[in-house]
């Protein structure tokens, strides 16, 4: 017989009844009944009802196991009582009686119980990671994430991408986040950056004629920790293809994530990529006050200005009369109550805003009557022409915001999501998509009236050189999101090409022709013999696996992450480096106060 | 039509002829045969002759087009007359006559030619990686690398193996080699360190019960470049298994890697797993002088020290009174001349030792004849008695080295890999595997004599805590490598998961229970905590496709490699950061002389 075991903790059932099994996992649980142990026997594939009776003769050792020792039993299987049946269990038709035992691992008091639901600190978890990895939920995520990522890996092959490794240790990428830095020993004073995404090498890639590339990529942020994001690294589904248009993307991409959420949405609806719509910057910023909207909601803001301007409704017809302003409105159909209504006005208050004025509409006698407010001070004929085009009726209302859109776009957009959660109108069980398309080039800054890139600078613009050559706040690039319930999933363009366009892209940013090359030098030389027109994306692994576990923290969907100060306290990361270490690396570090 | 292509360059064949096609690629060449322009045109997939004569509307746009130029082309297809059609090209059928054509990037005059064998310093290879890789040799090794990673993902996934991604920035992790170290910005004066390999890791993940782990890792280790490794981080598919013997690992390891030769191999020969030979690391240094044996090649040493001691070959004879000495044969089956045994024995010397002493038999008027010194000083019988235990005949050779093995081991091995190849032993056309098995755990410093660990501490002493208590020397370990053609393709070992037996190997290694905490506390905390017994081993991913792809230098079968001096040419790393960047991470560079 193996050494450790004939069988799995979930492969026993009926069918082998009788046999003499060898078992090896971990003490879920012991509890004695009437002087009989009771071991639920666990490993990585299920449990096994495990007993051992005084007759045992290793009765007195097994007495001794405690929760989390690992164990390797020996023993005959029996067929349960019909009442004792477990049919919730792979194994619940039989139990294994103890004749040896061997202790292969045992435990000292656990600071962490395995079984169970109960809540730890998060350093108590991540300080004993291995215990809780244990825990049934982080086991289940984790196989996900790797199911996952398995999935991709195969439809991409698939679709005839190749994965190629591009270099860690390697040069700065300013992808406007902080770089991580390594110092280098052989070249002292100098360091190597690890890369914040491997986008100039798959670009380089394109180059070097590969065609179809991609690559489940780690990438190297050193920014300030954030729940929906690791301090350190994290993965990407990264792709990028050569000769195509952004619709080739977006058709090669679309049913490699379309296919993941099938595979593992558990059951929960799919939009089919066909249906995907693409959806520009300025719209979704207008319909949804942001650009990775959920469309689980069907709340769809509308500009009403129209209706306000000149009515009875001064802060309104006032605020229009300056320039750049307008009225949104939000529907809510089903949230025609008074009380719902000033719900929603306080929270527009806690989120900074004068609030939200309203309007609803009820049943007055079996005539409908607009309630609120604004419905007043504007007359009956406005207040009947925003309901029509808002398409409302009794029961229902609309909630109104003002004054130039980025002063309030934002609020709006979170006040239509808890709208939509409130009414019940967002459909939980369903993922949607949408790519937001056309995105805006540059950004003017506010306070300095400086224009710069609004994304990153290797996208093209639409419409090439000569759209450069016009006002730069009108030019819009292949570049593209795809959202989904609210989160962005994936960004991505058609790349800038072209030297010269691109050389001219970033003067107007104020970058001249030495900068462009020292920062960018690597891929832009490349640019100069002879590049293909390409474009792809990049996919972030850890949100979709999180959206499809259900999960609203990175860290439950990462084997080992760091905490909110970016440490790990099982490994005891960062530390302080030997004197040797810094000697050799010719670096001093200074002295704090 | 699609904007830049219907077809690939690979894709026209006969059945196309009449159709109007679209294609993009790279002008492979370019050649004007009496007032036609013709034109490789090459893409990832393949090469298209591409046709230009002067009624196309664009021949004179064409004219202008150079080597390496990314074009588009419109055409229409047609078939080649009999005598011009090429069996070697898959599209050798047909041409495409040029209707229209757009210059999609045009390029510089060429640092590096792609087409043809030409030779080019490598420093101009990687500095122009973009141009080189484009090359049909590159994209080979690129495409058999990518295509061999996935054949193993593919066969660790059918094993039932998961694979889970660990940490890159983490803690250091002494595996013997120099850590790469980054600074952290949120803790100043404390370091990150890059993983020398994910040991711990995947220990851990043992641990926390996910029983099969893989990962094609990246590693890290700040090591001076040599051909056959990368200066800052290479790959390995690393793997490791829950509740497993030695024998188990091979199993599951070894038709993984046979099934990657098998398809990978270009038809040589792949010995079966069955037929791997597990040799003890004692013996390996015996029979081929190192613990990487190439067993292509079927020259096996033997001791003959008997046939020497007190013989009349003084130098040996006297040698042998010495302790610890032996006298071994190498035996050289048809290397039976004298030009070639003092060939060899020139060999020995350009290698340091006083020479290598030989016999050779040869026929002598239908007699067997043995000639060379050696043979005259211990006469007729003793060397016959060589020659019965070496199995040789007429037209045979042996060589003979003698002293303490260590001090002509490495030379000796050498030796039969030059004669194995000289005399033609070696079969070129096969992958020879040997598991190496039964390495010590300790080695003793010859100039200090203190005990050290032979290889990583992390391995389970044969016979455990009893074993510890004897000779540290004599104690073996669960370990194992396996080499294949004379590289060391995977390392291995069962694990040491007990931590008393932990506490103790290291004790005798001179560490103390404080040093293991604070270098390994990660692990050998978690090992409190029901650790299972688990063991895996890693393949050197870079070392396997250079062997596939009959490469010498391990930057053949890397994207994007560093160059000898730790350098990337192409983006400029390392370089000096800002001073903002050093002030952020609060370190000063410390000036040179």
């Amino acid at each position: 017989m193996h050494a450790y075991r004939s069988h799995t903790c979930a492969d026993l059932t009926a069918a082998n009844v009788g046999q003499t099994v060898r078992l090896s996992g971990w003490v879920h649980r012991i509890r004695d009944h009437g002087g009989i142990l009771f071991i639920d026997l666990r490993d990585h594939y299920g449990i096994t009802q495990v007993l051992c009776d005084p007759d045992s003769p290793v009765f007195a050792e097994v007495e001794k196991v405690r929760s989390e020792w690992c164990i390797r039993i020996d023993g005959e299987v029996k067929a349960r009582d019909e009442s004792l049946i477990n049919p919730k269990l792979p194994t619940g038709e039989i139990e294994v009686f103890v004749r040896d035992m061997e202790v292969l691992g045992a435990a000292k008091e656990l600071p962490l119980i395995v079984f169970g639901d109960q809540e730890y600190p998060e350093e108590t978890r991540l300080r004993y990671r291995y215990l809780d990895l244990r825990r049934e939920a982080m086991q289940r995520n984790m196989t996900l994430r790797s199911d996952v990522v398995s999935s991709m890996r195969r439809r991409m092959w698939d679709q005839g991408f190749r994965e190629y490794q591009t270099p860690i240790i390697t040069a700065s990428s300013p992808e406007g986040a902080r770089d991580f830095l390594v110092p280098s020993r052989l070249h002292p004073g100098k360091f190597y950056a690890l890369p914040q995404a491997p986008q100039q090498f798959k670009q380089l890639i394109m180059v070097s004629g590969f065609d179809k590339y991609f690559q489940i990529a780690p990438c190297f942020r050193d920014e300030d920790p954030r729940a929906d994001r690791s301090p350190t690294d994290f993965y990407q589904l990264d792709m990028e293809m050569s000769f195509v248009t952004q619709q080739d993307v977006f058709d090669t991409i679309s049913p490699v994530l379309a296919g993941v959420f099938e595979e593992f949405g558990g059951g929960r609806k799919v939009d089919a990529p066909a249906e995907w719509p693409q959806i520009s910057y300025r719209d979704a910023a207008l319909w949804y006050g942001t650009d990775k909207p959920d469309l689980r909601n069907p709340i769809k803001m509308q500009v009403v200005s129209e209706h306000f301007a000149g009515s009875g409704f001064a802060i309104f017809a006032k605020l229009l009369e300056q320039e750049g302003t307008e009225i949104r409105a939000i529907p809510a159909p089903k949230g025609g109550s008074r009380k719902f209504c000033d719900r929603m006005n306080a929270f527009a208050q806690k989120e900074g805003l004068p609030g939200m004025g309203y309007i609803f509409w009820r049943d007055k006698d079996g005539e409908m009557e607009a309630a609120g407010p604004l419905a007043k001070n504007i007359g009956p004929e406005r207040t009947d022409a925003i309901r029509q085009q808002l398409g409302l009726g009794v029961g229902d209302a609309a909630f109104f915001l003002g004054g130039k859109p980025e002063s309030f776009q934002t609020v709006a957009g979170k006040a239509r999501t808890v709208i939509g959660d409130e009414l019940g109108l967002t459909d939980t069980d369903r993922f949607a998509f949408a790519w937001i398309v056309d995105f805006p080039i540059y950004e003017k800054d506010d306070e300095t009236g400086e224009i710069d890139f609004e994304h990153n600078p290797f996208s093209m613009p639409q419409g090439g050189m000569e759209a450069l050559e016009g006002d730069p706040l009108k030019v819009l690039g292949y570049q593209y999101d795809l959202a989904c319930n609210g989160y962005e999933l994936v960004s991505g363009a058609i790349r800038n090409h072209r030297p010269e366009i691109m050389f001219k892209a970033f003067e107007i940013a104020g970058y001249g022709e030495d900068e462009v090359r020292k920062r960018f030098g690597g891929m832009v030389n490349a640019f100069q013999f002879g590049a293909p027109p390409h474009g792809g994306c990049a996919a972030g692994i850890d949100r979709i696996v999180m959206l499809l576990a259900d999960e609203q923290n990175i860290r439950e969907v990462i084997m080992f992450p760091m905490n909110q100060r970016a440490e790990d306290l099982m490994m005891g990361a960062p530390s302080e480096p030997s004197p040797e270490q810094l000697m050799e690396l010719n670096l001093r570090v200074i002295p704090q106060d």
